[in-house]
């Protein structure tokens, strides 16, 4: 007799209730995995730096606040509920104004800073638990 | 001289304004794509057909409405701003109740009713232009 391992029902991910479980900028926290791509969010304020992904497309979603992602050849902006993808090896810079919380979606592994690195770079971070 | 053809900035996509253009249930609309995989939206109503897809997670995000999946072991409800990743392999089936609107990321070319085929079975489609 083989005894069967019932598979456990997926978690729902809230992801407002994510984003409540911290409050550093420029700091993305991981919060589901689609195959061997991350799911994450991050809130941030300011500017960022300036770089490239050269190897992946990079998918941006507004959850609050108001995104603009500049490009060399002019800034687009962005409200709740609009999303951008920034194409492989697209020189962008992300900013804000007030407070904004986005979802971002690529491979797992990609650098924030893209090829440009520096002190804004960071490793993704598991989400704090609830 | 060579002549430098500015890359073009990304489009913003907002995903309300691409659901308004299309009424249909069960029949998905690709919006975006990052790298091989695509960001597809749809709105359904009623049960869908029990199904699997051996080879990918599939990513289901509420935009309106409230979804139900149900697995054999069990169902879970989503509201707007909820999402499950569904395992490669776990049986499931989308419901609801009343219209609801969601955003689907997974690999392109993905069959909308995995292995069990039938007469839901639809290709994915462009978005109808604005």
């Amino acid at each position: 007799m083989t005894t069967r391992i019932p598979a456990a029902v997926p978690a729902v991910v809230n992801i407002a209730a994510a984003l409540a479980r911290f409050s550093d900028h420029w700091a993305q926290r991981r919060i589901a995995g689609i195959n061997d791509y991350d799911v994450k969010v991050a809130k941030i304020q300011g500017e960022f730096v300036w770089h490239t992904h050269d190897d992946t497309d990079e998918f941006m979603l507004v959850i609050s606040g108001r995104l603009t992602v500049r490009f060399r050849e002019g800034d687009v902006v962005l409200d709740p509920g609009e999303f951008v993808v920034v194409p492989r090896g697209v020189e962008h810079c992300t900013a804000a104004a007030e407070e904004t919380s986005i979802l971002l979606l690529e491979p797992a592994g990609v650098v924030n800073t893209g090829d440009a690195g520096g002190e804004l770079t960071k490793a993704v971070r598991e989400l704090e638990p609830s």
